[in-house]
């Protein structure tokens, strides 16, 4: 069975958008910046970014975090008609939670050639051997998203070099 | 590479019933029996059982649930050398979830043909294209962790069937 958007190009930005803020979020937190929020009836009702490294907790990415807002904020398990924005392409864990939460449809930003779920190694989002499947669109504003995460590791290797660079200057003086 | 279990069978069956005692707080609340625990150095140090009805949050699976107090136990998100033991087979967010989480063995119990990707649908957990991967064994005491399950979702079907024949009964009295 063929699913279809239900959103407008200029909605599906507006709430890309929406997303690359929580990202920020996670930057800010010298977190990896991935960001997502979900979408019901054309309004916000979760938001997430990546907290791996401040929580300490492998589940805490951005997907799991919108999507459990969006449930408490139903009072339901079932999102059921909702959308998922994320800036980047979901991992198997966000993906298998995306089909038990039923989000009808799916947007991503860049693709995540090393872990992704949702076309890159696998598409665990259209596997119709699942009892819900979704609607998958890639590729919006795939540039800015891909940008902060590029950014950030470009700074995170500098920063690394640094340092490395530091400690054996000190080393000399010892 | 080839990867080992660090347990004995006396081990996995001790473990697995720590499992199947969480299956049962989520049967006593009407949840669908399944539990987990993550153990480390031969030692229980996460606990979980389904509870989505209760939360009305798909994300909270029994692994979910048991990786996540893990974590704060060993503040840490990384459970490098641990071992999880759930008694149905793991989900595709349950296997994703360990995988980033780095649990190093997994245990399970029954099979589970609709949704497991753990060896019935795909096997997320020894797929060698992701950053890691896990030692796998299912079948610890596969009869007792499936029984639970069939117990419970025949009584459900008998209940549902009870309460059609009594709307049915009220329906002739009005």
């Amino acid at each position: 069975m063929e699913k279809k958007s239900t959103l407008t190009n200029e909605e599906k930005e507006t709430f890309m958008r929406a997303a690359i803020e929580e990202a920020k979020k996670a930057q800010a937190l010298d977190e990896v910046p991935i960001g997502a929020v979900v979408v019901w009836n054309k309004k916000i009702i979760g938001r997430g970014y990546n907290l791996r490294e401040t929580t300490q907790d492998a589940t805490t990415h951005a997907e799991m975090m919108a999507i459990q807002e969006a449930c408490r904020q139903v009072n339901n398990f079932r999102l059921e008609e909702a959308q998922l924005f994320v800036t980047l392409e979901p991992c198997p864990m966000c993906s298998g939670a995306i089909l038990l939460s039923r989000i009808e449809e799916v947007y991503f930003g860049a693709y995540d050639p090393k872990a992704g779920a949702a076309g890159s190694l696998m598409n665990l989002l259209e596997d119709q051997r699942f009892n819900h499947w979704c609607y998958l669109e890639s590729r919006i504003l795939q540039e800015e998203c891909g940008q902060l995460l590029t950014t950030f590791f470009r700074e995170l290797r500098q920063r690394k070099k640094e340092e490395k660079a530091k400690r054996k200057e000190n080393n000399k003086k010892d």
